[in-house]
């Protein structure tokens, strides 16, 4: 998607460790036009896969998700990383590794809000090694529903994550693909 | 606003202690179409304040935030409650007391996203004790900008947000007022 593409290339950092650093428009300030026209990007992608639910994972995984849900008329379920007062007492829980964090992240989500037999639309804001992703399909497929699409905005194809997404057969869509961040470089792919 | 009321009748849950469960469309699962007609209502509130930027925090802030940026076309910046790496060494900080988490809780802002002679506008999910939303307005100040409205989805004027905020100057507005939630019901005000 070339608007998100001139955005990484114009305010983008490469902080080095494959850290691509895009605070200005995702993550800290968010330009909510960009996130809108992501959001009706991921709608055309995933036209057909008949999702019923999108799910993602907080934090920053929320606005595009919530875009995506806008333009496809999808709830959105974003999973927890601690267990709000709020939650009930028995929840689907599952442990995945943050990169950028440097440790071991819990996601959780209601059993209420995925339910057997929905058909489940994976939106985040990142596609690197993969690990958010596939624990976002570990509390889908515990709750019987399935995956029927996997969708980011920003790939690094060099950490791997589509490949350890490939066994799971449903569409990997990302709307800018970066391929190498090597010696202070962002280098895209098509 | 009658559609968040009335989902709010429908689905809301009192859980006692003031605490409103409004988890199945506001802050784990996300209805995007009616987080738009807020974002879109903030928007129509707001219209005279000559905002330059809206201000909340993460996690629930965001969907309400973004929906009111889009639709006002502005910038948004959610404080963070913990330092990601990609945050530069020296950024603003302050600390809030969190009703429903029972703690402390931090909130920084990166100096880049909020700047000298700003105007913000502060949206957030509830109004409650004012604490959060205080805690953006000293934000705003470290960084020599001018907070210029509050918006909240839902007020629960018992616990004295208002009257914590009017030293502010500025428009308070709430999308739906709770009057009481003495006795597990949920009152609403005009």
């Amino acid at each position: 998607m070339q608007q998100l593409k001139d955005r990484i290339i114009r305010e983008g950092k490469n902080l080095g460790g494959g850290i691509l650093r895009v605070d200005s428009f995702i993550n800290h300030q968010v330009d909510p036009a960009l996130m809108d026209l992501c959001g009706r990007e991921f709608a055309r992608r995933f036209a057909n896969v008949n999702a019923t639910r999108v799910l993602t994972a907080e934090i920053s995984g929320i606005a595009p998700a919530l875009m995506a849900g806008l333009h496809m008329n999808l709830p959105v379920v974003y999973a927890r990383k601690s267990k709000p007062i709020t939650m009930p007492e028995t929840v689907y829980l599952t442990t995945a590794p943050s990169h950028t964090k440097g440790r071991i992240t819990e996601l959780i989500v209601s059993p209420e809000y995925l339910g057997h037999g929905e058909r489940v639309l994976i939106i985040d804001d990142f596609l690197a090694s993969g690990e958010t992703i596939l624990g976002l399909v570990r509390l889908t497929r515990a709750a019987g529903a399935t995956p029927v699409g996997v969708g980011a905005m920003i790939e690094k194809s060099f950490e791997g994550g589509r490949r350890a997404l490939a066994h799971l057969g449903v569409p990997v869509e990302s709307l800018v693909c970066i391929t190498s961040m090597d010696n202070g470089e962002v280098v895209f792919g098509s």
